[in-house]
């Protein structure tokens, strides 16, 4: 297991340009456990390892580089149903900053932060790749190779506040522990079965495990809205 | 002119789903200047067309689908350099998106206003699609179908308060008439110029032109350091 994440993480640092020079990726073969430990960055640009409270333009620009594969990468889901020309990663997470840009205002829910989390909730997909339950991934390991991700993507912003909010932001997101963070949650089942309605009416598909998968799942009210406005839409046209 | 516009709207409808039985648009083949005349939106479902604080989920569902265009059209500026696997306009907003997540702090600049701000700004192009300096449209004339675009998807949401801050952030960025909106523009440009540097360095192209129409052309500090990082690793690969 432990060389699988290290082959994914080794391809994904090919996709960083020639030109980023001061970002070298020292990679380790270790056969440990300790994931930490497997890749660490070095920085001949002091700057990128510093905490100041903001990137330095070349952090930014090294860590925008790096979510350019957020943009080049379709989601597998549609990928592994032969659906033609499939959203990027960015797509799924785009429309899901607009739901919560257009979603009420809710009793204990922050909107802004949740446009945050919703453009941040699968960043680290940028480094392990957008990992679907059919590829035999146990749960803990998707979620420990996520948080190496995680952790070297706030390390290329040279830390900070910036890097700190991006963390909690994604941290929320995993565990599931706050109101916004569940309301997030929603949105990108909600974003996945529209999608699947709008594939099946343009291609002529039969999505219905995507429905399965999600029925009775929302834990917001809002997202059980709007979940049964899009199974009533697709049952309409039957 | 007015039978092009007539002509794209049209265009686009037809992506609607079948499903979005709430949503039927009248096109009036006027040959009239008035744009407001040319579409309307005829919702079966009142809660589309009232004034509530929030939409609806018939009226959620109805822009988010719409929006969906954002997604599957290419940006205009690759596909005509025949750029292999050209990003989405969504792509494009969501690093736009992320650009103002990490940006440093500014006097008088909101970071969440401009991470709303960057999701929001090319929206209209749902409706009008990827409109760009070579189609040999008037800048005014561009702006002008933008504007019933917007006021059109605002109308489809019901109106409210969502729909007007959407008009707001749009209209703030189009007139750049706000320090956020000097801010966001310069990441539109930023955005563009880190992407052609990756598909040059991807694809093996010269993508010159991109550089060369943003020089000199930002407004921000912050802008101007990020376009500049963008120059040094570009030259530095020669």
């Amino acid at each position: 297991m432990s060389r699988l994440v290290f082959t994914t993480i080794t391809a994904k640092t090919f996709l960083l340009p020639h030109s980023s020079s001061s970002l070298h990726f020292k990679i380790f073969k270790s056969s440990s456990s300790s994931a930490a430990s497997r890749v660490s960055t070095m920085a001949s640009d002091s700057s990128s390892s510093s905490s100041a409270s903001s990137p330095s333009p070349s952090s930014a620009i090294d860590f925008l580089t790096l979510c350019h594969s957020l943009k080049s990468t379709k989601r597998a889901g549609w990928v592994k149903r032969d659906v033609a020309g499939p959203e990027s990663i960015a797509d799924h997470m785009y429309r899901m900053g607009l739901m919560a840009l257009i979603a009420n205002d809710a009793p204990g829910v922050n909107r802004d932060k949740c446009i945050k989390m919703a453009i941040v909730h699968d960043i680290a997909e940028a480094i392990v790749g957008d990992i679907t339950p059919s590829d035999g991934v146990p749960k803990a390991e998707k979620s420990r190779r996520e948080k190496e991700a995680i952790d070297h993507m706030c390390k290329l912003l040279g830390g900070g506040p910036r890097a700190e909010e991006i963390h909690e932001l994604w941290m929320e997101y995993e565990e599931n522990s706050t109101t916004e963070a569940k309301v997030v949650k929603d949105f990108d089942k909600i974003e996945m079965i529209l999608q699947a309605l709008e594939y099946e009416n343009e291609q002529n598909k039969d999505l219905e495990e995507f429905f399965e998968s999600t029925a009775g799942k929302f834990q917001t009210d809002l997202g059980k809205s709007w979940a049964a406005e899009i199974a009533s839409r697709r049952k309409k046209q039957g």
